[in-house]
């Protein structure tokens, strides 16, 4: 265990760990790779993310976690309706554009997009996309985390997954495709 | 786009998927399998979880989503500390246990573990571990979720992943015994 805290700190606050550490161990956590997008009276921006999750099916709800120093959180914080898009193996390269530097009208030029019942963009050919109304905004350290009910959803059933994981992309088949072991227990 | 809502609802409510395709898509939505243990006054539980998210690094946060009916909601919600073990990918017998219907004894016997600073049990040989204090507690639907300020993290280099995607269990090995595309951008 690595953690870093002075001594007048651990007299009031309980330890934490150091940046570097943390960020080294979140490394290590799976995650699938989505392209969140919005679109309203702030205009349309779209970003990469693995900050995604599920939170319950009652109402249906996932969450986003964005940084309110990046560029895209003045366009998230004005509309009130976004897109999770679970990209597909096939889509690293979406997942470096919507990650990168470039322009938001390049961003979407590099793909074909629906409009969805909230107004937010569906991408076209994605593994899977909810699109959603931001229901409640909670402020966390250098984030919002924004919760989400989901509106409608737009599902592929033959494509595998890209996962981010050691600092790296790896590629999911679907199970019909594999020989995983199907089960029901784990997750919901 | 699938969405069901009542005429009167509609007028209201924005419109909102139904449960079971939610539930469709969120199962395309790949994530790391994690055993959360917990112990202190409440007393020691722990439980399979895919609801494990990054939230920001400055404080090293993380957040965990919780069903308020389950077994386990009662004892986290008295303690103030947990542990997010992330399993590797030979680890999927220990999903399944803290998954399933057995007792908290029979679940601790399955595996060796360590006390950590904050009390929380830590799985010994599992990709990495974060102890944390429980520093806010947000109430959304059916769940809480927990966020997560991390005092320590535990990591081991060399294993593969444990991911659940598509109803099934995967198995992700790191990069450096892969021939996956490293990279820095996606993520955080």
């Amino acid at each position: 265990m690595k953690a870093q805290h002075s001594i007048s700190e651990a007299l009031t606050m309980p330890p934490r760990v150091d940046k570097q550490s943390f960020r080294d161990a979140m490394s290590t956590l799976a995650a699938a790779v989505n392209v969140v997008t919005t679109d309203g009276p702030g205009g349309r921006a779209g970003f990469t993310a693995t900050a995604v999750c599920s939170v319950c099916d009652e109402p249906p709800t996932l969450l986003v976690c964005l940084n309110r120093g990046t560029s895209v959180y003045d366009v998230f914080s004005r509309n009130d309706a976004l897109c999770v898009n679970t990209l597909t193996d096939a889509q690293s390269d979406l997942s470096n554009l919507f990650g990168g530097k470039s322009s938001m009208d390049e961003r979407f030029a590099a793909a074909t997009w629906e409009q969805s019942v909230t107004g937010a963009p569906v991408l076209e050919g994605a593994l899977v996309s909810f699109d959603c109304t931001i229901s409640k905004r909670v402020n966390v350290g250098t984030h919002d985390i924004l919760f989400c009910e989901v509106a409608g959803v737009c599902q592929r059933q033959d494509s595998g997954s890209l996962v981010y994981f050691d600092r790296g992309y790896h590629h999911l088949k679907a199970l019909s495709d594999s020989v995983g072991q199907r089960i029901n227990q784990a997750g919901h």
